[in-house]
């Protein structure tokens, strides 16, 4: 590395610099001083380290870069801009409604991966495509991810670090720009790097502490990175905020402010002080190693299911034979679990194709951050799962895999109070609402194992985030195994000539309501039970048509609480119709631990309670 | 400590294991094997180190002890079975519906705190106790926090440390039980206790690493931890799981399994083969030394809001200014932020009252955990906040904190659409959802500055978890500063005479509706717009009785996701009335960066958008 290659490192930080300034004035928002102490460091990666292809950004070969600390994005931007990809004109648009360079980056820009912007998401995504490079592409792709030291304080980065080192992903790098403030005040660690050194080191990374604005001392750790084998880099890079812009660097209350505007030539001619003899880059092109995938998605071909009608089956069990069979038909499904693979049943394609699991273990933000990671460029169709509950413990990661516009699935198990003896902790009594709040997404809610084959399958075999919910207990299989699921369509389960009431269920509510209307049949009233099967989409047109057949009466069981669960889609799906009335029982209060049948009697979802609802609703008391 | 007492405690140790093996073979279910190898933990605690009143387990003065790896939760029954606290027929009801001996500990025992059963939650509310007790009580009460091995891979926990050295709390002693095996496999660091030892020191603690079945040892330990000043103390136990039950000791696959029932009598006596010395113990009694402390709920008196009708003040800014003003009526009244206090307002409290403020940074899990901790035993009322989309990140935590029957306070800042250029990544859009899924939560949404001042004292003086929504826009106050408002009550915001629809917003697109009403005026169409105040409860007698005045149309508007939104609980509200119909405007889409109005626009929740609905739901289409 001669003399003027490091000037023309240190004037294209420059230039990242001014161009990152100039922007957030034009858009009078923005971050410009938390992308000023990244400026070497964006540099010094994509004009020296990272072989990539800015003509087709999502090349699969290329190195990866994930900007964990979003909100930094302008500097993203003008290093895209530095590499030809973006034009002045759109840089300016910065954060404007026509211009897809937002306010934090999403893959909206053909640059961008994965969508950041809440702290501390990027290290598990990066180190999903780690993953994915080493041991199921087998390329030779490396993967950096920039952090913010205050984002350090977030739990999920040291749950990837602990992932990272645990899978030996030595073709990850994790650089800290370490400027010591945070939005209201100094980090908790200031700028005490051995000690963030430490972190990383006791989480199994090799570590390296450098000047961050110093682009010898990163060119030097970059190539130590890629020396070290069996375990990722931690880069803890100090610097400042607001570096290179005098009176601004180093203080505090400038977070997330553009510079006066009447300020900025002053900033420019001063960063720009010596001759700018940055000129073009040549920028390293990747090795094209990666085998060439497509993923068969629409295409993949379940072995069918062989289940006996009447035999007694956990709907869970069904997602975990129907994973491994997936994962026969496609080798780029991989299941990922966080230590509960003997409940969900993930196991069942870790025994059949070892290499296609991932044990995340008790991590369940790392867990779903890990598969948007390796779903990126189309690496891999990740399915996760764990208790539905615990899936609440990533409502954040799932949150922004939604604004990543990730094909990821995840399998909840162990819903409701059907779980019994275990308690409320273990419940998953908000996870229709959680996934259903994700937009575009397909929430599955399979009642007996047939279904759930299939629900898996049709998951596999669409795009986007799909929520398959798993019950604990063994219940009667009602399908035969050639019987036809569509994502929308529900299922009559039970009808009749002349109805009285629609009961809508699914999963072990759909077994009490069949139970109920075998009783209320017993006492001359009838009644239709519908299987939602999806509870979203939901299959509108089957409930109105149904209800209206059913002297307009409608009532919903669910094994769940009430916000956003099924009662109140079904009740929103006919707000439109007149005369339709709707009933929901639901779980209301915290739920204790007891057998499983006395708690759906206790909450208010058994058959009895549904049986009483149809009498009262029939003949509603005075 | 003499060779008697050491005896003791080795024998009582044993007694524990055997009723925790007992208890959980009555039950048929529940956690033998990790209850076993903390038998020594829990022993030498409870009968040797803490100082606690058996008689009054919610003694302020009391220590603490929160069990992390709330599965082993026989051990710790079995412990209070020994203290005399827990009859032997109860211990053998565990698990049962009638006994709350649950299958993960929660409050409804007198001797619980906090609910656990989630991993990697509870060193957050011991941390939180350990707050209260130094800064709070300025009291000589310590807190202990047995976890799990597996449950370090949780991020929280790493949060919780951080949080706990920088605050010094070295009244705060976490004891890992290193056991080495997890749900389904051994954990990532098995019996690598240098290296646990390692991740606890590089966050700030001080560490000891023992033999976790040798009393010596750990009394040993815990000497040490009281001496040790200024840094919370961290014991990583060497444990085996299952300890002391032949051929289950050590082994995988006795996870959540109890041993066969007809072992139980040669496990007994090959764990009582010397003499049991045990007897009855000597409990240490607690230094009441906790400042008595009533809190004021129901009585806070907050100095009435002082706006001018029409100024622009955002509800955000609104919440700052009333915590600032309950903090002078009550000292137990504390703020809790995430690096985000200069958006949330809550530095406003922190000006005036900077003991009564906790800055928490930029880790969210562990704010709610901290504020869980600092409630226990009525110590303080915990106001949390951060962008209401970062809540999501503590799902997990409400969920439990739910669990626990917790009393803490939530504001949301930055929610929906009209946040504006920053983008998807920083909106609030499910969390209506979120806090609606909290049984018996209350759910504010204050539209103006004199709203929002009222619902921050409404909710603290109202136990239980509450939620409330602020917004990012200065917007015009609208009530006067003597209006009365009350939980459950709506407002009717603009009348007529002859209305054709009732139209139902909150916050933003309360204001778009007014805008939207005026406009339908001008063109001789009249409505009602109603300012919901609090979503949870919901004020159905209004929204009912307006309905059937407007013709029974219902429109709602929100800047928020379908699930579990407004549109949903407001369809949900009148689904028992007949001809009441209801269209609901919410956002569909990952919304993009841009600015406020054109997103509301853009996303459909304009006032334009809402006069659009209203002349469709008059005259719809053919």
């Amino acid at each position: 590395m001669g003399k003027i290659d490091i000037q023309q490192l240190d004037d294209v930080a420059n230039r990242l610099r001014i161009d990152s300034i100039k922007m957030t004035c034009a858009a009078k928002s923005g971050h410009p001083t938390s992308s000023c102490s990244a400026a070497e460091i964006v540099a010094t990666l994509f004009f020296n380290e990272m072989k990539f292809d800015k003509a087709f950004p999502k090349n699969p070969s290329s190195d990866r870069f994930v900007l964990s600390k979003g909100h930094a994005c302008p500097i993203l931007y003008a290093a895209w801009h530095q590499a030809g990809h973006i034009s002045t004109t759109d840089m300016m648009n910065l954060r404007k409604i026509t211009c897809d360079l937002e306010g934090h980056p999403t893959p909206r820009l053909d640059f961008i991966d994965v969508a950041t912007g809440s702290l501390g998401q990027g290290l598990s995504c990066a180190a999903g495509m780690a993953y994915a490079g080493k041991y199921i592409d087998k390329a030779s792709y490396r993967v950096y991810c920039l952090l913010g030291d205050g984002e350090c304080a977030e739990g999920s980065v040291w749950e990837a670090a602990a992932f990272a080192s645990y899978y030996k992903l030595d073709n990850l790098v994790a650089i800290v720009d370490m400027n010591r403030l945070g939005q209201t005040q100094q980090t908790m660690l200031g700028h005490d790097a051995d000690t963030m050194a430490k972190r990383f080191e006791s989480f199994g990374c090799y570590t390296v502490v450098v000047d961050g604005s110093n682009v010898v001392e990163l060119l030097n750790a970059y190539n130590i990175a890629r020396q070290t084998k069996g375990k990722p880099t931690a880069i803890v890079a100090k610097t400042l905020k607001g570096k290179g812009i005098v009176g601004i660097e180093d203080e505090n209350n400038w977070h997330g402010k553009p510079v006066p505007e009447n300020t900025v030539e002053a900033i420019e001619q001063h960063l720009m002080n010596k001759a700018d003899i940055a000129g073009t880059f040549q920028i390293k092109l990747p090795v094209n190693d990666v085998p060439n995938v497509q993923l068969p998605i629409g295409h993949i071909k379940m072995a069918p299911p062989t289940y006996t009608l009447g035999d007694k089956v956990a709907t869970r069990q069904a997602y975990g034979a129907a994973l491994a069979k997936l994962g026969d038909a496609c080798s780029r499904i991989i299941g990922l679990d966080g230590d509960t693979k003997n409940s969900t049943f993930s196991e069942m394609l870790l025994k059949k194709h070892p290499e296609q699991f991932v044990e995340c273990f008790i991590a369940e933000q790392n867990l779903v951050g890990v598969a948007v990671g390796l779903q990126c460029r189309d690496r891999a169709i990740p399915f996760t799962s764990t208790f539905a509950a615990f899936f609440t413990r990533a409502a954040d990661q799932l949150r922004m895999a939604a604004v990543s516009f990730a094909n990821i699935k995840c399998a909840g198990s162990h819903v409701g109070v059907s779980i019994g003896e275990d308690g409320p902790s273990q419940m998953g009594l908000e996870d229709i609402a959680l996934f259903r709040a994700i937009p575009g997404s397909i929430v599955f809610y399979p009642t007996d194992a047939v279904a759930a084959e299939r629900a898996t399958e049709l998951a596999a075999n669409t795009r986007g985030i799909a929520y398959i919910r798993t019950g604990r207990p063994a219940c009667p299989v009602i399908y035969s195994n050639d019987e036809k699921f569509e994502i929308g369509k529900g299922k009559i389960v039970h009808d009749a000539n002349k109805p009285k009431a629609l009961i809508i269920g699914a999963g072990v509510t759909l077994y009490e309501a069949k139970k109920a209307a075998d009783k209320l049949q017993s006492e001359n009233v009838e009644v239709i039970v519908m299987d939602l099967f999806t509870i979203k989409p939901l299959d509108k047109d089957l409930i109105v048509k149904s209800a209206r057949r059913a002297e307009n009466r409608v009532i919903t069981v669910e094994d769940h609480y009430q916000a956003g669960g099924i009662g109140e889609v079904v009740c929103q799906a006919v707000s439109d119709q007149k005369d339709i009335r709707v009933h929901s029982l639901f779980i209301l209060d915290v739920p204790h631990s007891g057998p499983p049948d006395a708690l759906l009697e206790k909450y208010g979802i058994s058959a009895k309670c549904i049986v009483d609802a149809v009498h009262q609703f029939i003949h509603p008391p005075n």
